[in-house]
């Protein structure tokens, strides 16, 4: 059961007007928010990013976020979610043809739900050919609805029997993956590349960040080969990578164990 | 009167699935077309490109190119458009929760019609400076739902008080507008940035490539300060620029009306 514009909508009930510049120009935003013992993890911190997200953009916000932790906690008590995920999504809206934006856009406001949590265990990775981030975009700083070089990224991954890919950067430095933050055990320290390398600030970027002791810096991808570890963390999982490239590496599931048990991840 | 999957719809009786990636990732692709005298313009290229477009991104075709036809003579009848636009969307359709694709998509097809041309009257045009274009991704040369770094952009124009940006790639050179290709006359000679810079191949692009014997060369913004006329092409129009950066240029308008009047644009 969705919530859409203000409604809890039974399943089905929910439509995207085809006119809405989300569908027709990727022209929004989301957050992927975990649920753990029926309530949202980390809301104000969600809410706050896509404020910032709304602000890069210039959508005004449709909802308070009193409305919207409302919204979440509706659709998790109509859909039952013990464990799982709400993605909230907020688009422009609906506007006419063409780029420029509406002077005064009406953001479209979705709340969905997802039971289950994907895995957590070790990780094959490749690094992505065929595409690469725009470092020198906002965008690659928001999570908004651009998400095709990911989508490109990811199906590489799948084609050469990986779970995930790093994406790099336009000047060939380790961005993230598709999905998640990465993070380098290297000479006995933790890394991971600053967001202005192209990684999206991740909300549990920040935290294991904190928790590791981490140092933000340029990763390229002989520091990936020659890593003691590596971590991929998003909201939903912490993991330990086993594969690069094809290649075994030292793989670190002590550490994604203990990390994952302090923050209320599956073991 | 909008056609969806197969079926002409009433208006407001066309809806897109808050599932549709599409709408959660802009994992999709479109063409605008231009309608002339009651019929769709150079509809085989731009069912050719589309399908382009769908070989990157790995989305099978739904309905063939004569059922696209169809579809589109049909949203032009029931709208009774004589001189206007099509937009004709293609997205990988519903899909679970995450960024991977489903192994078998069912494309999700839109064709809207939009009755009435732009304007065609010189420019006013401003470098973007928030953001740019990534030419080492493939995105660049496909039209996909990917538009924000366009929407941007052409924000920034407003603000800025004009029509339109300039769109750099990563190396600071020129790649396209927010909307339009870009054409500049130096020293006597026509010149447009090759796709390789990151601006899409536009289909009038081609038309005008051909008609001005241009060369494909890249350039940069000074190139473009020195340049004795620039032109903007695309499917719905062919302008003069009047003004870059606040600068007025030497504007040509009699080469946009001579080849508006060759292509059968409003002069």
């Amino acid at each position: 059961m969705p919530w859409l514009n203000g409604r809890l909508l039974a399943a089905g009930e929910a439509w995207i007007d085809p006119a809405d510049r989300g569908f027709t120009l990727g022209d929004g935003l989301f957050e992927t928010i975990r649920v753990k013992d029926g309530a949202a993890v980390w809301l104000d911190r969600h809410l706050r990013r896509l404020a910032e997200g709304r602000a890069v953009l210039g959508i005004p916000a449709r909802f308070g976020d009193a409305a919207l932790a409302e919204a979440c906690a509706a659709v998790i008590a109509a859909e039952g979610i013990e464990a799982g995920a709400l993605r909230l999504t907020v688009s422009r809206g609906v506007g006419p043809r063409g780029v420029l934006p509406p002077a005064a856009p009406v953001a479209t406001v979705l709340v969905a739900g997802h039971a289950g949590l994907p895995p957590q265990g070790p990780v094959a990775l490749v690094v992505a050919r065929g595409t690469c981030r725009n470092q020198a975009s906002p965008l690659s700083r928001i999570k908004s609805l651009n998400y095709l070089d990911a989508v490109l990224a990811r199906r590489e991954a799948a084609e050469r029997g990986a779970d995930d890919a790093v994406m790099l950067n336009t000047a060939g430095r380790v961005a993230e993956t598709t999905i998640a933050n990465l993070f380098a055990r290297i000479d006995g320290a933790w890394a991971t590349p600053p967001v202005a390398e192209g990684g999206l600030p991740g909300i549990m970027r920040a935290e294991v960040l904190a928790r590791l002791g981490a140092a933000e810096r340029p990763l390229d991808v002989e520091d990936l080969q020659r890593a003691e570890a590596l971590l991929l963390t998003n909201a939903l999982s912490i993991r330990a990578v086993a594969r690069l490239e094809g290649a075994a590496l030292p793989e670190d599931e002590d550490t994604a164990v203990r990390l994952r048990r302090e923050l209320g991840l599956p073991a």
